[in-house]
């Protein structure tokens, strides 16, 4: 099945072209980048020199580009991927979509966060790609909005809370620390490995960043009604990897077994959200270029608080793996393929 | 003045031998190491080749060790710091106990945290070195306990909150983030390298890890009362430094302006304790190597949240620096002497 | 095809594990530690969790374990591993050994090095497995002797001007720099994360290594006569890979073109080394976590120098990546099998 | 002795901030930069916050800022660099200038790097500043040019072997591994660190960098003829550091003893040149923040090469350190005055 990545050149991208070289059923036939127009994709990106016989091109000519595929992926900056989403769905290719563009249901609060919408009219197809979430409208879906990092590792370990309506729905903190890529290959001197290396910072505290109101779609969905969040992220000195901290208050006192017995239950099938066990705490070397999500659950009892504990690869689940892991169920291939690697440990 | 290090080849030690250097009314006379006795301190620590002509002693025979000294800082593991402090009080020496050993004001809270107490009766006399905090003690103290390096990142930010009443005692969360010299120089697999490189994660989640009753302490002498805390400690993978986020309910709505007011009322004196700006948050790069601990507040005023931050060197302002600190204020010298150095930025 | 790892609980067991699991002909089934028998794999290796289901065991009865297997890969210490190898060999299992105790044909030089050889008179029968100089051999072989990972990056190299006798064969001189993780899971102070993080430097220095007479065993095959190099080792900041510079007087002056063209002569049809095309330098992210090994040559015309250039993964090609690419051509199995992944880039 | 630092907003103008601060005798009193113009120097910078009380200025008007200072550290880019130290000798101030624009003697030499000189007049003035080299003239300089950090961490190793005639002059090979600071604050992707950490790479191999024939300079003044080098760096993922190694052929055998015995006879009253025992190398962690240069000797007999080592801070003893070690002696002020802190270790 011939599929294409539009907006190749980032790091999501790159992360889909490793992905999509071993996976036994998709080929890479089409890899657009505006930059690198023209060039092998080997000489642009040393790792994948000798991998594949492509050439970036630009995308400008989607409609032409649409015709030589089954399958796209848009990697695109947010308001620049929905003009071209619309042409590849107009042509008739089923799109995973990685940008914010078809994120939320809600052109309003769409436009508070990032302006006005580039295709409004897309929005109510677009299904939310968190599989463990969504899987059956994800089998019928033309048209998938692959989640932000932050959001899969913050509602991965709250989903069965909210779910089951074990946790107050105010109050929620979730402390998360995130490697650089998850910024993308943006020229800011702030990532620069000089100032980056041996440094480790919040941003954007309280209700600043983007992934928030995303966050609070899915809880306000799981919960049954609306949910408003405390995020806190902060600049890890690694490349890849986010661990998240929530902090929930139970509506009746769980303890730790309890707790973890939630996480267990809600995830027993699925084969990449891993409930550990107790006293083991998730890692971002566990899943480092993986497509795994562990989570755990504590009970700091005498506070009455609830810690749910995550960890996975932003470029991953949090991104590329979970956009193959769509792919796979959106054209009926067994959902992991591709995508069962070990971490890369050391 | 002539001083003493006892366990001088740890990093909280080593620490103090490059403060200690450069400091214009401390001379270092007795610097202690069980395994490396008989050693030039030049030969075991090459970075200070060259700087100080002296041997490591073992400390067994700390009496006599006493008379060569007027002061003496300890960093022995708790429990082995009790009856070496002993014997140096027993001498009249005064003694910076770099150890958990007199933290704790409460013999039956150290026993349940870490076992018997070596030396109750000298609980008494102990003064908590903080000096933001405890200032007119620590000018009259002959026995300072230095504080663990996450509850100076936690209390500072939250003592002005707590002792003006404007926050809830319970329910505070203290999410922290800390550099691995924080677990000293342990032969632990988990402080490898190639297993912290490119990792993070949290550990002893909840209420387990032995800084919380000493936060507690703090945090209930500030609040009249007692305060009961969420505390989870995460690994960085960094050399130095504690970032620490915490998560409170204030009793009346704060805006951040509000906050941070509170904030700069409490700090504007303190040489050591900078208040950010609007918009700015703590970073470690900003405070490494130095004796500062960089705060900030930011209300979620949506969700009803005070978030504060903070960042400080755990081995400076979080140990070692803070130490001298102390030893400034008990010798009557100004408070900041040898310890204004800008952090080491890039 | 049934395999077995003996000593799978080291950084290099813990990469064949990795690489194993998603080989399409080699199925795992026995996987032995001394301090870890009875645990399951998962739980000592959080990144294997849920991936396959096996305990570790002891290694001490061999025999039995050898009728279990078709194939045997042993990453034990050297001394430890002949003695398990030669019982393996004798049960008639062919074995990949990633100890350094096949390596060097002569026992009197293993001597010098090592002590005495544990099992003399398997060494005849050992091929040094890098497939690139020893093909046919290996397809052929029954016990073989993994190469070190410093030996690897620099005969790559070095090879074709060995074997075309264009370089003077004295005065070669190897400047390697290597990830912490080819020293092994070793529980020493230098490999701490925080002694080794923002550091550097030479170790061993001149004629030290024990990686040195393996580099001029094989640097002697290729010139047909004995070899003298100067190897100095340097440890990086990095969990892995091996950036190895080689400085040698060509016999006849030779430009950057001339150098380039013998590299890419010898290596034309070899899938796991890349020549690097002018301007451009053998990195570490280009080939982390993948079994490449990338080239490059540079003359410094004016000084008459010739620069040799490579960079391998020291876990992978440096290592196990390299023992199953041997494996593979052991049991006639394509060569490239379970081994085409790219690098893990960003 | 009020002191100006022009293009204070690059990585070795902050460096000066941080030695000037806590110097004894400097009185920083002007500080530009071009971007951050009228902005306090705390904002731009977080660790200076509360340091100092100055404002960032244009250096448009050189002339009449000349007239605030009795001294000048120029940290601007090469050729910006020379019409301001123009500006600044016109009007009598002494320059101490970081940029390459004074350190070649040779006008000729510069264009072939550089392009055409802004200021060769003032050339002949111009004192290379390493005082372990040229201590004398630096007394009477008026213009000191800072040399290069690769530079001085060859020359130190090299000086006395090339002065008392005990290696060829042909054939020396220089490799050297630099963290990523001694590329400045530049948004290149390359430096990036996700692009950067845990990687490593040769650049510019053989005889393109600019720090080539400033080494060639020195080297040829201290053997009385020319001298050809091959130089190949590399870059390391660390903040601050350079570890050099220099291979040459002595002209009689030499043994590592005979080594040291040159070095520790060069550097026995030398400051900050620490000549290591046998046994011991050169390490970044040494040497991060100080001014010392570790330097080591090692013969490798049976192939008569000899390996030269060192370890520096590219932006101590490499640029900003050394800036000041050179502004002492051309002021009459001890040489070691403000500069003697511990590297920060760990």
């Amino acid at each position: 099945m011939r599929v294409a990545v539009f907006g190749a050149s980032g790091y999501t991208g790159l992360e889909l072209l490793r992905i999509l070289l071993r996976h036994p059923r998709f080929e890479l036939a089409v890899v657009t980048s505006e930059q690198r127009a023209g060039e092998p994709v080997g000489d642009a990106f040393p790792s994948l020199r000798g991998m594949l016989d492509l050439r970036f091109t630009a995308s400008a000519d989607a409609t032409r580009l649409a015709r030589e595929v089954e399958l796209a992926f848009t990697a695109l900056p947010h308001a620049a991927s929905a003009p071209t989403v619309a042409v590849l769905r107009k042509a008739g290719v089923p799109v995973l979509d990685l940008s914010a563009d078809f994120r939320l249901h809600d052109a309003a609060i769409y436009r508070q966060w990032y302006g006005e919408h580039p295709a409004p009219d897309l929005l109510p197809s677009a299904v939310y790609g968190i599989p463990e979430l969504h899987r059956d409208a994800l089998r019928k879906a033309e048209l998938v909005a692959v989640p932000g990092c932050y959001p899969t590792s913050a509602i991965l370990p709250l989903a069965p809370f909210l779910r089951e309506g074990l946790i107050e729905t105010s109050g929620i903190v979730i402390d998360s620390k995130s490697g650089v890529s998850g910024a993308g290959r943006k020229l800011e001197a702030q990532y620069l490995f000089a100032e980056l290396d041996e440094n480790c910072q919040a941003y954007k505290p309280g209700h600043e960043h983007r992934h928030t109101p995303e966050i609070e779609q899915e809880a306000g969905l799981l919960a049954g009604g609306p949910v408003r969040v405390t995020f806190v992220p902060h600049l890890l000195p690694t490349i890849r990897g986010i661990v998240t901290s929530v902090y929930a208050q139970p509506k009746k006192m769980l303890t730790s077994a309890d707790a973890r017995a939630v996480l267990e239950r809600a995830y027993a099938n699925e084969r990449f959200v891993r409930v550990l066990p107790a006293g083991a705490t998730p890692s971002l070397a566990a899943v480092r270029g993986s497509n795994f999500c562990d989570v755990a659950a504590v009970s700091d009892e005498g506070n009455g608080t609830l810690i749910l504990l995550s960890a996975l690869d932003n470029l991953c689940k949090g991104a590329s793996g979970q956009a193959v892991q769509c792919a796979n169920l959106m054209r009926g291939i067994p959902e992991a393929t591709g995508l069962l690697d070990a971490a890369l440990v050391p």
